[in-house]
């Protein structure tokens, strides 16, 4: 991608260098502006110190066209972009009619008194301009040196982001040819690897277009496949790769855009007007609290059942105790019964139930940790498999989860190719 | 905090700077080098771009003391700072038999083959020394150039903290004057936001001592505090000003260290033996979930019900019809039958219960999106409280279910003081 401007970032605040905090800031930017075409050459992270703040944005805007700065507009003392900015541009600090306008109608709204640290977030270098903040007190500012432009933006997340995009975006858009349009697809992918993934593509496409660009992000547990490709022309041909590399990653492919594997469990149940339940034991909640974090949940979801002890498995889902004894609360026979037992309890049309041994105390030699036991369907046909997940308890809790609503997307969806992770997530034969 | 030792960081990576991926591995390695008194004064980020890479490393290895590269080590073509780093130090790429007995090892304990992308990641600069990677297939390594030590990390988060912990700090603390230690403690504070806790410091203590520094990292729902000493006559009187804090946050405090809400209470429990259940409607399984994430939940917690449809919390909770129908299924009523009903279906020790309005849908004038109602409690005394959480699904899900243990850990410790969250807290009066 052909980069018509020099960006660069600035990223400052001491709970960034000392590691207390992890700057999702840069990425955020990074992306919103890559996906309008623009990308970032370079970023540079210093703590809140005045005479490396200095020392960065003299030297940053020497060679940038645009410079973001992000953090330091707070109302403390470790708050000094507006300083620092004010030293290197050579203009002095003053009360900005606006910015102050901005913090009272904040403090109104909310009933609170103006105080003197927020008064603080009204001094900026004289005669620059502010760039308006809808969800915090903090405004923005830019102004130029050095044939930069250079933006001040505040480091809490949803500020700097909603700052970005609606204030900051268009303004470099703008500045922008309009050819360099850039269009960028996504797609979110469970049950395959990284690097498997790009085997496959490598294998299948030896000559894959230098003009499309791929990409992957890896969100455990789904891999984001990206296609980024810049100019009118190539939209067409990009179409065309899209739709081979749908081919090659076939069922393994959740969806397009943002899609979570709930989402789309979700969305395929309201669509048919159908619910679901949940009898989960070792994942402890985990698949109901995906399912719920969508919102309409509610339409599709309205029982599931943590049933850790053998006692309350017997209790509510209704597994015989015989079963227990025999073959053990991780066993095909036992989740069987709590999806049946959790389809009786709860009138729902698709059960999901899981037993597994999440670690890190319970393991045996005959089910060590990792070992799960997975049943999902309906009434006319409950499927059954289990799968071998070593690894944290936090690792096996939320892979378990996700190949449960995978293993139910399949079934709904009347998929019948057997996933990769169900022959490669297997305990190896001793 | 004083450093002898001037350690700059280069993360490398078009993930990184397209933002497709969030850096956490510079804020892992500046906390693990500040834990031991190393503080980190620069970081530059640069995509995979050789160039860029050989005129950075040029350019940091003058400056620091230490440079610590992070990523580029993997299989691919884009991996490219083993040539970057035998550029500066004019040396050629050589295969290194320890590494490439490492990677023999690596496949043949997995049963694999080594293939000529795994084998590329034994090109080393010549005569450079490897750096163990316990966990991963890519060694580090480590030179000297310019006077500065620089060592080559693997980008994979838990490869490189292992590399970090295991190999790098050793060597780097043996480089420090033995005085020059460092004690860090935490505490975790629930249900008092970042600014309120700073005012009350403010108030309480404008001497603050300038030896001990505070800091403060959010991590939603709770609030990490940090008190930061260097040198051994300053432990005492850091141990005082904790006390003080301690004094000040009193009961907002939920532990010390890494203590997380739902850690605590599975704590709580277990040392009394008793045993916890979830009646659960608008965090659908969020509590459950974050229970039994918990190692050893299953000591304490048997059975959770997550009941979205008032049919179900009639059917399994035993709450009654007509109070449904009167109050509404986000009512101090409901929420004390749903508790109790929960209390008698598992036979737990404690409950807690909660129904609200996570949103976006469902709200009403009288009940708009954000209102809950909470139960929690014992079969002696049940508590109910309302409370006004506004915001995203995802916000007042994650505050919900984080209020609702604080609860519950308060009436375990038989605390009285009212927590500041139910007085902020509520819907403002019109």
């Amino acid at each position: 991608m052909m980069n018509t401007l020099t960006v660069q970032l600035l990223m400052t605040g001491n709970e960034l260098m000392s590691g207390d905090v992890i700057d999702s800031n840069s990425a955020m930017m990074a992306q919103q502006l890559k996906e309008s075409g623009i990308s970032v050459s370079r970023k540079v992270t210093v703590k809140d110190d005045m005479q490396m703040l200095v020392d960065e944005i003299t030297a940053l805007s020497r060679t940038s066209d645009v410079l973001i700065i992000n953090g330091g507009l707070g109302p403390t003392v470790d708050d000094m972009t507006a300083q620092a900015l004010a030293t290197v541009m050579e203009k002095p600090l003053a009360e900005h009619p606006e910015a102050l306008a901005h913090l009272q109608r904040w403090c109104d709204q909310r009933g609170v008194a103006l105080n003197q640290p927020n008064r603080k977030q009204a001094l900026l270098p004289q005669g620059i301009d502010i760039i308006n903040n809808p969800v915090g007190t903090a405004v923005g500012f830019t102004g130029h040196h050095n044939q930069c432009q250079i933006f001040c933006t505040p480091g809490v997340p949803s500020e700097a982001t909603k700052m970005l995009s609606d204030e900051i975006l268009p303004q470099l858009i703008q500045r922008l040819p309009q050819d360099q349009h850039t269009k960028v697809s996504r797609m979110q992918v469970f049950g395959i690897g990284e690097s498997s993934v790009q085997r496959l593509i490598d294998e299948a496409f030896p000559e894959w277009p230098d003009d499309i660009e791929l990409g992957f992000r890896a969100a455990m547990p789904l891999i984001e496949v990206k296609l980024t490709t810049s100019g009118q022309a190539s939209h067409e041909r990009s179409q065309k790769w899209q739709q081979r590399l749908r081919q090659l990653l076939s069922a393994h492919i959740i969806g397009d855009n943002q899609a979570t594997l709930a989402g789309e469990v979700v969305g395929l149940l309201q669509s048919r007007e159908q619910q679901l339940t949940l009898a989960e034991s070792c994942t402890g909640g985990q698949i109901a609290s995906m399912i719920t974090s969508i919102a309409g949940a509610s339409e599709v979801f309205e029982a599931g059942f943590v049933t850790y002890s053998n006692a309350i498995k017997t209790q509510l889902l209704g597994v015989r105790e015989n079963s227990l004894e025999q073959d053990g609360a991780v066993s095909e026979t036992v989740v069987r019964q709590m999806a049946s037992g959790a389809l009786h309890a709860s009138g729902a049309d698709y059960a999901i139930a899981v037993s597994g041994v999440a670690g890190p105390g319970g393991g045996s030699d005959e089910k060590p940790v990792g070992t799960v036991w997975l049943a999902w369907g309906d009434k006319q046909k409950l499927h059954a498999q289990s799968l071998y997940i070593p690894g944290s308890r936090r690792y096996f809790q939320h892979y378990v989860a996700a190949a449960a609503l995978d293993l139910l997307r399949r079934h709904i969806l009347d998929i019948d190719e057997t996933p990769r992770y169900i022959k490669e997530r297997q305990r190896p034969a001793n």
